[in-house]
C-alpha cells in the first residue's frame, strides 16, 4: 500500500444513473442542509479502506485535499474522486467492491434525506423509529423473505490482538461451512475475520449467493472503514438505529473480544432480551474467543452476574477456542428460530415481534447532568438497569477518552452516578479490568476514575 | 369463459410479504382516507381481464360480491379473494401474469400514498409533478438505464373492428422482429394486439426480458382491464400523470385507429412536439391501420391542418396497410433518438429534456364556465391552440355521453365556444366523421351538438 | 415475404467456436463421405421457414444456388450464407431463433457422425438403438432431471385446413396455460399451430423458459421447415429414432387431423401401447380436432375397431371441438405418469420403460416381397399385428403417392397382402376415407387401389 | 478433523441422473475392464482432501475398507460411499465442492472410456492426442470461447514451506485482483494457495464467476487431494494429457519453488518455447518465491543456462518476493497474448497454434535402456536437448526414490547417460541442490548418484 493519492473518474453503476436531477442537486450542495458534506465524509471513508488508520480526526487530516464530484457526462453522470487514497486502486483502477460501496452510501444518505417519510399517523414514537429503519433496510434491498434464518450478527473490536483475529476468521469459515451469513459492523479486526473465513468456506460450499452485510453510521464510517468483502453496505442515520438494524435484520449474535464498545453492545442486547414480552423470542447470543483471551468474557460475566444477576447471564453461552463448536451452536440456536418463526407466524427476514425499549432507540448524551440522572440501583426490572448501565458505560468511556466529555470531567469533576455500591463497583472493576487487558486506549499509570458513586 | 365466481387464497410474490404492518393496516382501512375501496376497485378490474364488459359501472355492478381480505397466516400475509371473476383462473388456479397484476397495483398505490413526498423545494409545480411520475416509475423498476431506446408506444380504441384488431398484431409482430418493445394502455383491442403479436415474434428472436408495459390509472382501469400479457403493470394516480409517464418513458408513438379519446391523445402529443424548446427532440410518431380504416386518419389530418396548420401535419406520419414499413419506420426514428440523446447527453430511461406545458399536466373539468374560458382562436401559438383543442375535445365527449356533462348541457343548453369560426368548424366535422365511422357510442340519428360558437 | 436472395455472414454461436478444426473439416468435406451436402441440405431447409413448399424437389430447385461456407475470421469461424431464402431475414439480418436452428443442425450431424459411438459391448441391437437416441438427445441437452413430466407431443397433418390450423392453436394456448411444453415434428400446420398458442399462455403464466421442441430428420426437413418458435432443435438420424425420441422423450400424446403419415404414427403407438411389458406404463393418448373434422378420428377408429379389437381402442380418447378439456385431461393424465414413474423408480427425463418393438425400431421398405411378407392375420398378438399395419400403410401410402413404388406398382401389379379379409377390407376403407376427405394428394377420380388381397 | 470413518448417501448431481444404465452399469463393473477400480480410487482421493497424507500408498492402506455403490433409489440413482474420510463431511453432510468433484470425475472417466473416438482419419498421432485432449476439456465445458486470456496456471510443490505457502497465497490474491483466473494441479501447497488469496481478491473485485481449474490424472490424484475451492476438476487419462492440458488451457504460467517434478515441468515447458515454429506464440512464464527462497530458482537457472543457453533462460522472468509485480507482470504478458491471438485469428480459449514435440506427448519409462538411448549432446537442437533432458530428470527421480527403479539400480548398477560431461555435471548439481535444499525426500547423508556418464 503506497501513501500516493490517486485521482480518478469512477463509472457509475445504475442506481446513480437512476438519480433525478433534483437529487443529484442535493448531493452536489455544498451548504449546511446539503448532503455534499456528509457524502464526502462517508465516500472518504470507503475508500480508505485497507488503511491502519482508525482515527476520524486523522483520516480527514491526512486526506484533507480530497473531493468528490458528481458530473454529467456521456448521457449519464460519474463520480470524479480528486486525492484519493491510492490503496483503493489497483494498477490505477478502483477496487469494484469499493466502488460498490460508494454508491451504496449515496444510495442510502438520498433515500434518507428524500424519500423517507417519517411521519406515520397513527404509530407510537418507537414503532415509527422501528419502521425507519425497515423502510431504510428494504430500500437498500437486504430484506430477502422467506429465506431461513442465517444470519450470524459478529460484534467485537476492531482493534484486536493477531491471534483473536485469525481466531475471528476460523469461527467465520466454520459458519460458511454451514451455510451461514456474516453480518457485522464492516469495519476491520473482528469485523472483517469472520468475513475472510466465511467466504473460503462458501467457496467450498459453493453457495453462489454468499452475504456479507455491513451496517455503519455516518459517525463511526471514518474509523471503521467497511472492508470490501462487504456485499452490503447499509449506512443508517445514527448509532440507535444501526444496532436495531442489527438486531432486527440479524438471527443470532457472536461476540468476539473487543473493548468497552462492544461491552456496550452485549448490555444493549441484554436490555432487549431481559423484556418480559421477549422471553419466548430465540435468539442465540455467543460470547467467544481463543485461548488466552478468557479473561474479558470472565469480566463481562462477573460484571453482568453482580449487576444484572444469574438470570441474566443465562442468556448467553461464552465458548472458549472451539470455532466449530460455536457454528454447530449457532446453527442449532437458529434451528430454533426457525421453529419459533414458525409457530409464531412471524417473517425471517425482520424481526418485527423484538420488543426493544424505547429507551435503547433514543442517542444518551454523557453530560453531568445525565449521567446523575440515571439509576443504578438494583431495585427495578433487570432489563431497565441494563439499559441504565449501557448508558452509564457509554458516559464514562466519553469521560475517558472523548472530547467533550474529557473536558468537562476536567471542568466539575468526576460524574456522580446514583445507584448501589455494589452496582457501582462492578462498574469500577469492570472499566479497569479493560484498562489491564489493553482493550482501551487509556494510559493506564495515571488513571483516575472518572466517575464515583453520589454519597 | 364461464359466469360462475371463484373464491380463492393468493400466495403472495415476495413485495408483500415485505410490507410493514404499518402498510398492511393502510389497505385494510376501509375508511375514506383508507386504501381498501381503491385496491378493491383496482384489484376487481385485474381479475375481470378477459370479459369483453367495458364499462366501470357494469364491472362493479355484476361483481358487487366481490371482496378481497389481506390475512395473516403462515409466517407472512396472503390476500383472499371473495367472489372474484372465474375467467381468471385456470383449474382453480389463478393465472400467474393476473396475479402479478394484483400485486403491482398494490405496490403503486401504498407507494403512492405511503412514501411518496410531494414536496420537492425549489421546484416549480411542473417540475414537481415530472419528479413524481418519475418517482412512481423508478420505484415500479420500470426504468431501466443504459439500454438503448426501443420502447413504443401503442394508442388506439380498446373496442375495434376485428380486422383492425388483427392489424395491431401483426403491427406488433413486426416491430417484435425487430427488438422493439410495447407499452400501451394496457386495456382490450389496440392495446392488446400488439403485444400479442410481438410476444410471438420475441420468442422467434429469442428475446429473453421482453418488455410489454402497461400505463393504467385507478379510474379506467375497471373498463380497461389489464391483459395477462402486460409483464409491468404500472397505476399512475391520475390520467394526466398516466399521459406524461407514456411519453417520458417511450421513445416512439404508433397511433392506431380508435375514437374520441384517441384523437385527445394524438392533440395532447401535438401539444408538446409543437412546444418551440421540443423542436429538437427526437420522437417518432406515426399513425396506421389496415386497409378500409383510411378515413379516421384522413379526419384527423384534416382537423390538424384545418386548426394548427401544415406544419403540425409534418410532425406524424401516415402509413396504411403496411405493418413492415410501419415496424421499419419506427426502428429508423429510435435510431435517431438515440442519436439525439447522445449528442445531448440525455439518458434513454427517462424523456427529461421533454418540456410538457404546465397546462397539459393539470385535468381538466368540462364546466360550461371552462369551456367558455377556451381559447379557440388562430392568433396564439399552435401548440398552445393544440392544448386547448384537447379540452375542447375532451368537452364535448363529455357533453356528448358522460354524466354528469350530458345532464349539464340539458340543463344550460350547449357549451359556447369562443374561437374562430373554421376552428369551430373541423371540430364539428371531426365529431360527425367518428360519429359516422361509428367510433363513438352514440345514437346518429337524433344527434344534436352539445356546442356552438359564442356569437 | 418476398422471393429475393439473401448473402450474408452470420455470427457464430458459442457451439461453432467450440468445434475442432478437424470437425471444422468434416463440415467442409464436400466429397460423398462428408458433412457437406447434408449440412447443405438442412441449412437450406432451416432458412426456408415460414414458406408454404413443402416438397423438398421445389425447395431444393428454387434455391439451387444456395450456398453455405465455414470460413476463418476473427479468432473463430463464422458461416457464410450465399443466396439464402429472404424469408429468413429481418431489415437484412438472420432471425435469431433460425441461426440458433442453424447451429442446432451443425451440432447433431457432427456428433452422430463423428462422437457417437454405436457400439456398446453386451446391449442387444434394440439396446443399441435406444442408447443412441438417448445420447443424441443428452448431448443436445434435452434431457432435464427431475422435472415433473410436462411434454405433450402434438402430430397431425402439416397442411391442416385453416379452422383446424385454428384449433391447433387454442389447444395448444389452453396447455400452456397449465405449464406444459409442447414437442412436435417441427414443421408447419399442426406442428406450429400449439406451439403458438402456448406462447402467449405461456407468456400469461410467466414461464420463464417454456420448451417448444422440435424432433426432424434429414429426409423430412426440407419438406418440413422448422418453424423459429421451436425452441430446441433436434435433428435424428432417421424416421424411426426420430419416432423413438419422441415416445421416450414426451410425457404424453395428443393427435390432431392429419393424413397417411399421422395414421402410420398411431398405429406405431399403438404398436407400442399393445406390448405387453407396457399394460402398466401410463401415456396419455388423445385425438382431437374442432367441430368438422370428427370424421378423420372416425375413420380412424373404426379401422382399430375392426382390425385390432376394442382392446386396442381403450388406449386413446378421442375429444371433439373442446380445447380446455383436452388441456385438462392431458394435465391428469400427466399427474398419472408422475404417479407411475414415482413408484417405478423411473426417471422423468427419458421413459427408459417403454418396451419398442425391435420391428418398430428399424425402417420398412415398401418392395412387393416385403409387403407379400406382411403378417395381416388376426390370428397373432395385436401389437403384433399392429406393428404389421403400421408397415402395411405405409407400403400403400408409397404405392399410392412416392416414387419408386408406384413404379413398381405399375410394372409388377397391385401388392399383394396376406391377411384376413376384414383386415383388409378396412385397410381399404381407410384409405378411400382419406382421399374422400382430401387428406392425401391423390387424384380421386381415377383411384385404383395399389393392393389386394393374397387369393 | 477427526479421524473418524463415515458412511453416507450422496445426492447426485444431475450429471449422475443423466447416466444411461449402460454407463451405470460400466461404473459398477468390479472386473479388470470395469470402471470401478478407477473410479473406487479417484473418489477415496476426492474425499481425503484436507488430510496431510501425500502418499498414495498410505492412503489406500488407512481407507481399506472405503466402498462407493451406484445404487437405485427414487427415480435416478445415488452414491452410497461406506467409511469414506470424515473430513469431507461437516455435521455429517458431505462439503458440497468435494460433492461435486465426486461427479467430476466420474463425468471424465465413463467420457474416455465410453464415449470419445480416439481414431480421427487423417490425423497425424500427435494431432490426435491433441484432439483427446480438446474433446475432454470441452466435455468438461472448461472451454469458454470468447473470454480474453485470463488463466494463469500455477505449478509448484505441494508440500512447500509454510513461508513459501503464505507467499503463495499473496501472489494469487494480487493475480485475483486484477481479475485473473487460477489453475493448477488441484493439491495442496502451490496448488491450493493461489487459489485461496484468489479467492478473497475475487470476493473483492465482485467477480461473480471466478474459475479455479484444477487438472488431474489417476495417478497422481491420491496422492495430491484435490482442494474443495477447486470449482473445475478435471480428470485427464495421463500425465502427459494432464501437461498439455495445462499449456492448451492456460494463457501464462507462474512457477513457484517446488521440487524436482516442478523441474520437470520447468523443463517441459522449455521443450515447447524453444520450437522454432512456437517462435511468436506468446506465453508469459514467470518464476517467483518469497525471500529466502531464491536458492531454487538459481539452481534451475543456472541449470538451464549451462545446457540450453543464455537463449533459453530468457523465455522465462525470476522475480523474488513481489506479489504485485509478479502479478503486473503476467497481466501484462496476458494482453500480449490477447494481442497476439487476435493478429493470428486464434481462438482464446484453447491454444491450438503451440506446437508440442510429440516426444512431450508420449510417456517416458525410465529403463537401463531407454535411459542410456537418451542423447544429452549439446549438438542438436537445444528444444530437444530439453526435451532429452526432462526424461533424463525423470529417470534420475525415478532411480532415486521410486520402486521399481530403485530396484533395478540395485541389482544393475546406475543408469549410464550418453552425453556431454558439462551436461551430465549439471544434472548431478541440479540433484544435489534440490537435496541440500530437502526439496527431495531423500536420505542426504547416504545419496550415491543413480547415474553415470557413459565412458
Amino acid at each position: 500500500m503506497s501513501d500516493l493519492f490517486v485521482s480518478a473518474s469512477v463509472k457509475p453503476l445504475e442506481s446513480l444513473d437512476m438519480l433525478s436531477p433534483y437529487e443529484v442537486e442535493r448531493i452536489r450542495d455544498r451548504s449546511d442542509s446539503g448532503l455534499y458534506p456528509l457524502f464526502r465524509q462517508c465516500a472518504l471513508a470507503v475508500l480508505n479502506c485497507g488503511s491502519e488508520m482508525d482515527c476520524t480526526a486523522e483520516v480527514l487530516e491526512k486526506y484533507q485535499d480530497f473531493d468528490v464530484h458528481i458530473v454529467n457526462k456521456h448521457r449519464g453522470v460519474q463520480l470524479d474522486l480528486i486525492n484519493a487514497p491510492a490503496s483503493a486502486f489497483v494498477d490505477g483502477e478502483l477496487v469494484d467492491g469499493i466502488r460498490e460501496h460508494l454508491f451504496s452510501v449515496l444510495r442510502d444518505l438520498v433515500y434518507v434525506v428524500d424519500e423517507l417519510n417519517d411521519v406515520c399517523e397513527g404509530l407510537t414514537p418507537g414503532e415509527t423509529l422501528t419502521n425507519t429503519v425497515f423502510h431504510i433496510l428494504r430500500h437498500a434491498k437486504s430484506l430477502r423473505p422467506n429465506i431461513k434464518p442465517n444470519i450470524v450478527v459478529c460484534w467485537g473490536g476492531h482493534s484486536i490482538a493477531r491471534h483473536e483475529y485469525a481466531y475471528t476468521k476460523k469461527v467465520g469459515y466454520e459458519l460458511g461451512l454451514r451455510g451461514l451469513n456474516i453480518c457485522t459492523g464492516c469495519g476491520p479486526g473482528a469485523m472483517k475475520g469472520p468475513m475472510k473465513g466465511a467466504t473460503i468456506a462458501h467457496a467450498k460450499q459453493r453457495i453462489s449467493d454468499p452475504r456479507y452485510i455491513g451496517i455503519t453510521e455516518p459517525g463511526i464510517i471514518a474509523a471503521e472503514s467497511p472492508n470490501p468483502i462487504v456485499s452490503e453496505l447499509i449506512t443508517m442515520p445514527d448509532i440507535e438505529k444501526r444496532l436495531e438494524a442489527f438486531v432486527r435484520l440479524g438471527h443470532g449474535v457472536i461476540v468476539f473480544p473487543g473493548g468497552a464498545g462492544t461491552a456496550e453492545e452485549i448490555l444493549y442486547m441484554l436490555g432487549i432480551l431481559l423484556q418480559e414480552q421477549n422471553r419466548n423470542v430465540e435468539m442465540p447470543f455467543i460470547f467467544t474467543g481463543p485461548a488466552g483471551s478468557e479473561a474479558y468474557f470472565e469480566q463481562i460475566d462477573q460484571f453482568v452476574k453482580a449487576t444484572l444477576g444469574e438470570e441474566a447471564s443465562k442468556l448467553y453461552q461464552v465458548v472458549i477456542d472451539h470455532p466449530s463448536k460455536v457454528a454447530a451452536l449457532m446453527k442449532e440456536g437458529l434451528n430454533r428460530v426457525t421453529e419459533q418463526r414458525k409457530e409464531s407466524g412471524e417473517a425471517y427476514h425482520f424481526n418485527w415481534q423484538l420488543q426493544i425499549p424505547y429507551e435503547l432507540q433514543l442517542p444518551f448524551e454523557p453530560t453531568h447532568d445525565n449521567m446523575a440522572a440515571l439509576n443504578l440501583h438494583k431495585d427495578q426490572p433487570i432489563s431497565e438497569l441494563a439499559s441504565e448501565l449501557r448508558k452509564a458505560l457509554s458516559g464514562i468511556v466519553s469521560g475517558n477518552v472523548k472530547e467533550p466529555a474529557v473536558k468537562a470531567v476536567a471542568e466539575k469533576g468526576p460524574f456522580i452516578l446514583d445507584g448501589d455500591p455494589e452496582v457501582i463497583t462492578a462498574l469500577d472493576k469492570l472499566l479497569n479490568g479493560f484498562i489491564e487487558q489493553r482493550r482501551m486506549k487509556i494510559d493506564f499509570a495515571g488513571y483516575v476514575p472518572c466517575f464515583k458513586l453520589a454519597s
